[in-house]
Protein backbone atom coordinates (compact mmCIF):
# COMPACT_ATOMS: atom_id res chain seq x y z
CA UNK A 1 0.00 0.00 0.00
CA UNK A 2 1.36 3.48 -0.79
CA UNK A 3 1.40 6.42 1.20
CA UNK A 4 -1.31 8.20 -0.98
CA UNK A 5 -3.83 5.43 0.23
CA UNK A 6 -4.63 4.57 -2.78
CA UNK A 7 -4.29 0.81 -2.90
CA UNK A 8 -6.25 0.79 0.33
CA UNK A 9 -8.71 -1.36 0.72
CA UNK A 10 -10.97 0.55 2.01
CA UNK A 11 -12.87 3.30 0.29
CA UNK A 12 -11.44 7.53 0.38
CA UNK A 13 -13.45 9.83 2.87
CA UNK A 14 -14.95 11.40 -0.34
CA UNK A 15 -16.23 8.51 -2.02
CA UNK A 16 -17.60 7.29 1.63
CA UNK A 17 -19.78 10.29 1.82
CA UNK A 18 -20.76 10.23 -1.95
CA UNK A 19 -22.02 6.41 -1.52
CA UNK A 20 -23.81 7.74 1.83
CA UNK A 21 -25.13 10.39 0.08
CA UNK A 22 -26.21 7.88 -2.66
CA UNK A 23 -27.84 5.48 -0.24
CA UNK A 24 -30.06 8.15 1.69
CA UNK A 25 -31.33 9.30 -1.68
CA UNK A 26 -32.45 5.58 -2.53
CA UNK A 27 -34.07 5.44 1.12
CA UNK A 28 -35.90 8.81 0.07
CA UNK A 29 -37.29 8.08 -3.31
CA UNK A 30 -37.73 4.48 -2.25
CA UNK A 31 -39.81 5.81 0.58
CA UNK A 32 -41.66 8.62 -1.72
CA UNK A 33 -42.60 5.79 -4.37
CA UNK A 34 -44.43 3.97 -1.26
CA UNK A 35 -46.00 7.17 -0.10
CA UNK A 36 -47.37 8.00 -3.36
CA UNK A 37 -48.73 4.37 -4.06
CA UNK A 38 -50.15 3.64 -0.37
CA UNK A 39 -50.40 6.68 1.27
CA UNK A 40 -48.02 7.99 4.00
CA UNK A 41 -50.25 6.61 6.76
CA UNK A 42 -50.16 2.70 5.62
CA UNK A 43 -46.24 3.36 5.15
CA UNK A 44 -43.87 1.56 7.39
CA UNK A 45 -40.02 1.89 7.62
CA UNK A 46 -40.44 -2.19 7.37
CA UNK A 47 -42.10 -1.36 4.16
CA UNK A 48 -39.11 0.98 3.18
CA UNK A 49 -36.58 -1.45 3.77
CA UNK A 50 -38.61 -4.63 2.62
CA UNK A 51 -38.76 -2.67 -0.65
CA UNK A 52 -34.88 -1.65 -0.64
CA UNK A 53 -33.61 -5.38 1.26
CA UNK A 54 -32.21 -4.02 3.87
CA UNK A 55 -32.88 -3.81 7.58
CA UNK A 56 -34.86 -1.77 9.05
CA UNK A 57 -31.64 -0.74 11.56
CA UNK A 58 -30.30 0.20 8.24
CA UNK A 59 -32.42 2.70 7.28
CA UNK A 60 -32.09 4.55 10.71
CA UNK A 61 -28.88 4.73 9.60
CA UNK A 62 -30.06 7.37 6.82
CA UNK A 63 -32.79 8.78 8.35
CA UNK A 64 -33.95 9.35 11.42
CA UNK A 65 -37.71 8.93 11.05
CA UNK A 66 -40.83 8.72 8.77
CA UNK A 67 -41.53 12.34 9.62
CA UNK A 68 -37.58 13.49 8.20
CA UNK A 69 -38.08 11.29 5.25
CA UNK A 70 -41.25 13.64 4.46
CA UNK A 71 -39.98 16.75 5.13
CA UNK A 72 -36.94 15.63 2.75
CA UNK A 73 -39.15 14.47 -0.38
CA UNK A 74 -41.41 17.45 0.15
CA UNK A 75 -37.93 20.18 0.55
CA UNK A 76 -36.52 18.51 -2.57
CA UNK A 77 -39.90 18.70 -4.69
CA UNK A 78 -39.93 22.35 -3.75
CA UNK A 79 -36.51 23.07 -4.34
CA UNK A 80 -36.36 21.67 -7.15
CA UNK A 81 -39.57 24.05 -8.28
CA UNK A 82 -37.93 26.79 -6.87
CA UNK A 83 -34.89 26.40 -9.01
CA UNK A 84 -37.17 26.09 -12.50
CA UNK A 85 -39.21 29.45 -11.13
CA UNK A 86 -36.39 31.56 -10.25
CA UNK A 87 -34.15 30.47 -13.41
CA UNK A 88 -37.25 31.25 -15.42
CA UNK A 89 -37.09 34.86 -14.08
CA UNK A 90 -33.56 35.18 -14.46
CA UNK A 91 -33.24 34.02 -17.93
CA UNK A 92 -34.65 37.51 -19.74
CA UNK A 93 -35.74 37.37 -23.60
CA UNK A 94 -39.49 36.31 -24.52
CA UNK A 95 -41.47 36.71 -21.32
CA UNK A 96 -44.06 34.30 -22.53
CA UNK A 97 -42.02 31.94 -23.51
CA UNK A 98 -39.77 31.81 -20.59
CA UNK A 99 -43.37 31.35 -18.60
CA UNK A 100 -44.84 28.39 -21.11
CA UNK A 101 -41.22 27.04 -20.72
CA UNK A 102 -41.33 27.03 -16.92
CA UNK A 103 -44.51 25.65 -16.67
CA UNK A 104 -43.79 22.98 -18.72
CA UNK A 105 -40.46 22.32 -16.49
CA UNK A 106 -43.05 22.38 -13.34
CA UNK A 107 -45.12 19.59 -14.64
CA UNK A 108 -41.85 17.45 -15.13
CA UNK A 109 -41.16 18.17 -11.63
CA UNK A 110 -44.01 17.02 -10.38
CA UNK A 111 -44.36 13.90 -12.39
CA UNK A 112 -41.20 12.70 -10.67
CA UNK A 113 -41.40 10.52 -7.39
CA UNK A 114 -40.29 13.44 -5.18
CA UNK A 115 -42.66 16.19 -6.80
CA UNK A 116 -45.58 13.62 -6.57
CA UNK A 117 -44.81 13.25 -2.79
CA UNK A 118 -44.71 16.68 -2.67
CA UNK A 119 -48.76 17.65 -3.93
CA UNK A 120 -50.36 13.95 -2.97
CA UNK A 121 -48.88 13.59 0.59
CA UNK A 122 -47.49 17.12 1.50
CA UNK A 123 -46.93 18.58 4.74
CA UNK A 124 -50.04 17.92 6.49
CA UNK A 125 -48.39 15.42 8.75
CA UNK A 126 -45.70 17.45 9.72
CA UNK A 127 -45.16 19.34 12.81
CA UNK A 128 -45.56 23.08 12.58
CA UNK A 129 -42.14 23.68 12.80
CA UNK A 130 -41.34 21.82 9.53
CA UNK A 131 -44.18 23.14 8.00
CA UNK A 132 -43.16 26.61 8.56
CA UNK A 133 -39.92 25.92 6.58
CA UNK A 134 -40.92 24.65 3.61
CA UNK A 135 -44.15 27.31 3.52
CA UNK A 136 -41.24 29.70 3.27
CA UNK A 137 -40.34 27.71 0.11
CA UNK A 138 -43.35 27.63 -1.48
CA UNK A 139 -44.28 31.43 -0.89
CA UNK A 140 -40.83 31.95 -3.19
CA UNK A 141 -41.81 30.23 -5.60
CA UNK A 142 -45.72 31.56 -5.85
CA UNK A 143 -43.80 35.14 -6.06
CA UNK A 144 -41.62 33.73 -8.88
CA UNK A 145 -44.76 33.13 -10.70
CA UNK A 146 -46.27 36.36 -9.61
CA UNK A 147 -43.47 38.18 -10.92
CA UNK A 148 -43.39 36.76 -14.33
CA UNK A 149 -46.87 36.96 -15.05
CA UNK A 150 -46.80 40.73 -13.84
CA UNK A 151 -43.98 41.23 -16.39
CA UNK A 152 -45.73 39.48 -18.57
CA UNK A 153 -49.02 41.51 -18.21
CA UNK A 154 -46.63 44.75 -18.60
CA UNK A 155 -45.37 43.99 -21.33
CA UNK A 156 -48.42 43.47 -23.08
CA UNK A 157 -48.09 39.42 -24.07
CA UNK A 158 -50.26 38.25 -21.34
CA UNK A 159 -54.06 39.53 -20.46
CA UNK A 160 -54.11 41.94 -17.90
CA UNK A 161 -55.28 40.56 -14.80
CA UNK A 162 -54.05 40.03 -11.00
CA UNK A 163 -51.02 37.93 -11.18
CA UNK A 164 -51.60 36.51 -7.71
CA UNK A 165 -54.67 34.64 -9.17
CA UNK A 166 -53.33 33.85 -11.95
CA UNK A 167 -50.53 31.71 -10.51
CA UNK A 168 -52.67 30.25 -8.35
CA UNK A 169 -54.97 29.04 -10.84
CA UNK A 170 -51.51 27.72 -13.03
CA UNK A 171 -50.12 26.03 -9.90
CA UNK A 172 -53.27 24.68 -8.86
CA UNK A 173 -54.00 23.04 -12.38
CA UNK A 174 -50.25 22.20 -12.76
CA UNK A 175 -50.06 20.57 -9.53
CA UNK A 176 -53.20 19.01 -9.35
CA UNK A 177 -51.29 17.12 -12.59
CA UNK A 178 -49.59 14.99 -9.49
CA UNK A 179 -52.63 13.67 -8.36
CA UNK A 180 -53.82 11.46 -11.04
CA UNK A 181 -50.61 11.01 -13.56
CA UNK A 182 -49.28 7.23 -13.09
CA UNK A 183 -45.88 6.74 -13.90
CA UNK A 184 -46.63 3.62 -15.64
CA UNK A 185 -49.39 4.64 -18.10
CA UNK A 186 -49.33 5.45 -21.49
CA UNK A 187 -48.99 9.28 -21.20
CA UNK A 188 -45.66 10.76 -20.75
CA UNK A 189 -45.51 13.94 -18.50
CA UNK A 190 -44.41 16.27 -21.89
CA UNK A 191 -47.90 15.04 -23.63
CA UNK A 192 -49.84 16.23 -20.46
CA UNK A 193 -47.91 19.38 -19.91
CA UNK A 194 -48.13 20.50 -23.58
CA UNK A 195 -51.93 20.11 -23.33
CA UNK A 196 -52.31 21.82 -20.17
CA UNK A 197 -50.37 24.58 -20.70
CA UNK A 198 -52.04 25.19 -24.02
CA UNK A 199 -54.94 25.12 -22.34
CA UNK A 200 -53.89 27.87 -19.23
CA UNK A 201 -52.77 29.87 -21.96
CA UNK A 202 -55.42 30.12 -24.66
CA UNK A 203 -58.36 28.92 -22.63
CA UNK A 204 -61.29 26.87 -22.57
CA UNK A 205 -63.91 29.09 -24.44
CA UNK A 206 -64.32 29.12 -28.32
CA UNK B 1 -99.68 14.62 29.84
CA UNK B 2 -102.23 14.06 26.65
CA UNK B 3 -101.79 10.61 25.03
CA UNK B 4 -100.31 12.03 22.08
CA UNK B 5 -97.63 12.85 23.77
CA UNK B 6 -96.94 16.34 23.06
CA UNK B 7 -96.78 17.78 26.50
CA UNK B 8 -94.23 15.30 27.16
CA UNK B 9 -91.27 17.02 28.96
CA UNK B 10 -89.23 14.11 26.75
CA UNK B 11 -88.48 15.54 23.18
CA UNK B 12 -89.85 13.00 19.97
CA UNK B 13 -88.05 10.29 18.68
CA UNK B 14 -87.91 12.92 15.58
CA UNK B 15 -86.94 15.47 17.44
CA UNK B 16 -84.39 13.28 19.17
CA UNK B 17 -83.06 12.39 15.88
CA UNK B 18 -82.58 15.67 14.44
CA UNK B 19 -80.83 16.88 17.48
CA UNK B 20 -78.17 14.05 17.45
CA UNK B 21 -77.47 14.53 13.69
CA UNK B 22 -77.22 18.70 14.52
CA UNK B 23 -75.00 17.55 17.04
CA UNK B 24 -72.96 14.76 14.74
CA UNK B 25 -72.64 17.42 12.19
CA UNK B 26 -70.81 20.05 14.55
CA UNK B 27 -68.69 18.01 15.71
CA UNK B 28 -67.69 16.70 12.02
CA UNK B 29 -67.49 20.44 11.17
CA UNK B 30 -65.44 21.45 14.13
CA UNK B 31 -63.27 18.85 13.49
CA UNK B 32 -62.55 19.74 10.09
CA UNK B 33 -61.65 23.50 10.94
CA UNK B 34 -59.29 21.97 13.28
CA UNK B 35 -57.99 19.46 10.51
CA UNK B 36 -57.83 23.18 8.26
CA UNK B 37 -56.11 25.01 10.74
CA UNK B 38 -53.69 22.53 11.99
CA UNK B 39 -53.35 19.76 9.79
CA UNK B 40 -55.31 16.10 10.20
CA UNK B 41 -52.04 14.95 12.37
CA UNK B 42 -51.76 17.83 14.69
CA UNK B 43 -55.78 17.53 15.23
CA UNK B 44 -57.12 15.42 18.35
CA UNK B 45 -60.26 14.87 19.72
CA UNK B 46 -59.56 15.86 22.70
CA UNK B 47 -58.64 19.26 20.26
CA UNK B 48 -62.14 18.89 19.40
CA UNK B 49 -64.31 18.19 22.15
CA UNK B 50 -62.52 21.18 23.90
CA UNK B 51 -63.26 23.51 21.00
CA UNK B 52 -66.87 21.94 21.49
CA UNK B 53 -66.77 22.61 25.10
CA UNK B 54 -67.52 18.64 25.80
CA UNK B 55 -65.75 15.96 27.11
CA UNK B 56 -63.83 13.55 25.02
CA UNK B 57 -66.77 10.74 25.78
CA UNK B 58 -69.84 13.03 24.47
CA UNK B 59 -67.59 13.14 21.02
CA UNK B 60 -67.66 9.34 21.17
CA UNK B 61 -71.07 8.99 21.49
CA UNK B 62 -71.47 10.59 17.89
CA UNK B 63 -68.24 9.23 16.06
CA UNK B 64 -65.89 6.27 16.57
CA UNK B 65 -62.66 7.52 15.60
CA UNK B 66 -60.51 10.21 14.46
CA UNK B 67 -60.61 8.60 10.69
CA UNK B 68 -64.39 8.25 10.57
CA UNK B 69 -64.60 11.85 10.97
CA UNK B 70 -62.12 12.53 8.41
CA UNK B 71 -64.15 10.23 6.28
CA UNK B 72 -67.35 11.93 6.57
CA UNK B 73 -65.33 15.42 6.38
CA UNK B 74 -64.07 14.14 2.73
CA UNK B 75 -67.40 12.41 1.80
CA UNK B 76 -69.33 15.43 2.69
CA UNK B 77 -67.30 17.82 0.33
CA UNK B 78 -67.49 15.30 -2.63
CA UNK B 79 -70.59 14.27 -2.66
CA UNK B 80 -71.74 18.28 -2.90
CA UNK B 81 -69.43 18.24 -5.51
CA UNK B 82 -71.32 15.29 -7.57
CA UNK B 83 -74.69 16.96 -6.61
CA UNK B 84 -73.67 20.22 -8.17
CA UNK B 85 -71.85 18.43 -11.19
CA UNK B 86 -74.71 16.08 -11.90
CA UNK B 87 -76.88 19.12 -11.97
CA UNK B 88 -74.87 21.16 -14.40
CA UNK B 89 -75.20 17.99 -16.87
CA UNK B 90 -79.37 18.35 -16.45
CA UNK B 91 -79.44 21.34 -16.75
CA UNK B 92 -80.32 21.44 -20.12
CA UNK B 93 -79.71 25.15 -21.67
CA UNK B 94 -76.57 26.96 -22.59
CA UNK B 95 -73.96 24.55 -21.99
CA UNK B 96 -70.79 27.40 -21.53
CA UNK B 97 -73.08 28.88 -19.13
CA UNK B 98 -73.88 25.59 -17.35
CA UNK B 99 -69.58 24.96 -16.78
CA UNK B 100 -69.38 28.64 -15.92
CA UNK B 101 -71.75 28.35 -13.47
CA UNK B 102 -70.58 25.15 -11.70
CA UNK B 103 -66.68 25.62 -11.68
CA UNK B 104 -68.15 28.93 -9.44
CA UNK B 105 -70.46 26.81 -7.31
CA UNK B 106 -67.42 24.24 -7.17
CA UNK B 107 -65.37 27.23 -5.87
CA UNK B 108 -67.92 27.63 -3.56
CA UNK B 109 -68.02 24.58 -1.90
CA UNK B 110 -64.00 23.50 -1.88
CA UNK B 111 -64.22 26.99 0.14
CA UNK B 112 -66.49 25.26 2.70
CA UNK B 113 -65.51 24.04 5.93
CA UNK B 114 -65.95 20.36 4.84
CA UNK B 115 -64.92 21.62 0.69
CA UNK B 116 -61.44 22.48 2.40
CA UNK B 117 -61.06 19.48 4.46
CA UNK B 118 -61.60 17.94 1.33
CA UNK B 119 -58.21 19.29 -0.29
CA UNK B 120 -56.52 20.15 2.46
CA UNK B 121 -56.36 16.76 4.40
CA UNK B 122 -58.07 14.53 1.78
CA UNK B 123 -58.08 10.65 2.41
CA UNK B 124 -54.88 9.73 2.35
CA UNK B 125 -54.47 9.12 6.01
CA UNK B 126 -57.35 6.85 5.52
CA UNK B 127 -57.45 2.73 5.07
CA UNK B 128 -57.42 1.42 0.99
CA UNK B 129 -60.90 0.84 1.71
CA UNK B 130 -62.16 3.85 2.61
CA UNK B 131 -60.12 5.43 0.02
CA UNK B 132 -61.83 3.43 -2.88
CA UNK B 133 -65.19 4.95 -1.98
CA UNK B 134 -64.33 7.94 -1.67
CA UNK B 135 -62.29 7.44 -5.57
CA UNK B 136 -65.78 6.30 -7.01
CA UNK B 137 -67.24 9.44 -6.07
CA UNK B 138 -64.48 11.33 -7.31
CA UNK B 139 -64.57 9.96 -10.41
CA UNK B 140 -68.28 10.84 -11.14
CA UNK B 141 -67.42 14.13 -10.49
CA UNK B 142 -64.70 14.34 -13.03
CA UNK B 143 -67.05 12.32 -15.67
CA UNK B 144 -69.33 14.90 -15.13
CA UNK B 145 -67.10 17.80 -15.73
CA UNK B 146 -65.61 15.93 -19.02
CA UNK B 147 -69.14 14.85 -19.69
CA UNK B 148 -69.93 19.01 -19.60
CA UNK B 149 -66.90 19.86 -21.89
CA UNK B 150 -67.08 17.79 -24.29
CA UNK B 151 -70.88 18.86 -25.00
CA UNK B 152 -69.28 22.32 -25.40
CA UNK B 153 -67.15 21.34 -27.85
CA UNK B 154 -69.74 19.45 -29.87
CA UNK B 155 -71.72 22.40 -29.84
CA UNK B 156 -68.65 24.49 -30.84
CA UNK B 157 -69.06 26.71 -28.28
CA UNK B 158 -65.36 25.77 -26.12
CA UNK B 159 -62.47 24.66 -28.00
CA UNK B 160 -61.63 21.26 -29.55
CA UNK B 161 -59.59 19.79 -26.95
CA UNK B 162 -59.68 16.17 -24.70
CA UNK B 163 -61.74 16.61 -22.30
CA UNK B 164 -60.06 14.12 -20.11
CA UNK B 165 -57.46 16.84 -19.66
CA UNK B 166 -59.51 19.92 -19.26
CA UNK B 167 -61.48 18.35 -16.94
CA UNK B 168 -58.29 17.81 -14.85
CA UNK B 169 -56.97 20.87 -15.34
CA UNK B 170 -60.39 22.99 -14.27
CA UNK B 171 -60.51 20.27 -11.54
CA UNK B 172 -56.76 21.37 -10.47
CA UNK B 173 -57.01 25.01 -10.39
CA UNK B 174 -60.49 25.36 -8.73
CA UNK B 175 -59.71 23.18 -5.78
CA UNK B 176 -56.64 24.16 -5.86
CA UNK B 177 -58.04 27.13 -4.28
CA UNK B 178 -58.83 25.43 -0.76
CA UNK B 179 -54.92 25.14 -0.18
CA UNK B 180 -54.11 28.97 -0.20
CA UNK B 181 -58.11 30.22 0.82
CA UNK B 182 -58.82 32.36 4.07
CA UNK B 183 -62.62 31.86 5.38
CA UNK B 184 -61.54 34.89 7.92
CA UNK B 185 -59.72 36.77 4.77
CA UNK B 186 -60.73 39.75 3.04
CA UNK B 187 -61.25 37.73 -0.45
CA UNK B 188 -64.72 36.50 -0.91
CA UNK B 189 -64.96 33.26 -2.57
CA UNK B 190 -66.90 34.42 -5.33
CA UNK B 191 -64.68 36.99 -6.29
CA UNK B 192 -62.06 34.69 -6.28
CA UNK B 193 -64.33 32.32 -8.41
CA UNK B 194 -65.01 35.09 -10.82
CA UNK B 195 -61.09 35.56 -11.59
CA UNK B 196 -60.26 32.23 -12.08
CA UNK B 197 -63.11 30.99 -14.18
CA UNK B 198 -62.17 34.01 -16.16
CA UNK B 199 -58.96 32.71 -16.84
CA UNK B 200 -59.49 29.56 -17.25
CA UNK B 201 -62.35 30.34 -20.05
CA UNK B 202 -60.15 32.88 -21.99
CA UNK B 203 -56.56 31.86 -21.17
CA UNK B 204 -53.53 34.08 -19.73
CA UNK B 205 -52.08 35.22 -23.54
CA UNK B 206 -53.24 38.12 -25.12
Amino acid sequence: MDSSGKNSPWASRQDRQAERENKREAVLRTAAILFNEKGFHATSLDDVAERLNITKPTVYYYVKSKDEILFECVRIGLQRLEQASTQALQNGGDTRANLIAVMGEYVQIVTTDFGMCLIRVGEDPLTLGSRRKLRLLKSRIDLRFRALIAQGIEEGVLKPCDPKFAAFTVAGALSWIARWYDPNGPLKAQQIADQCVDLLMNGLSK
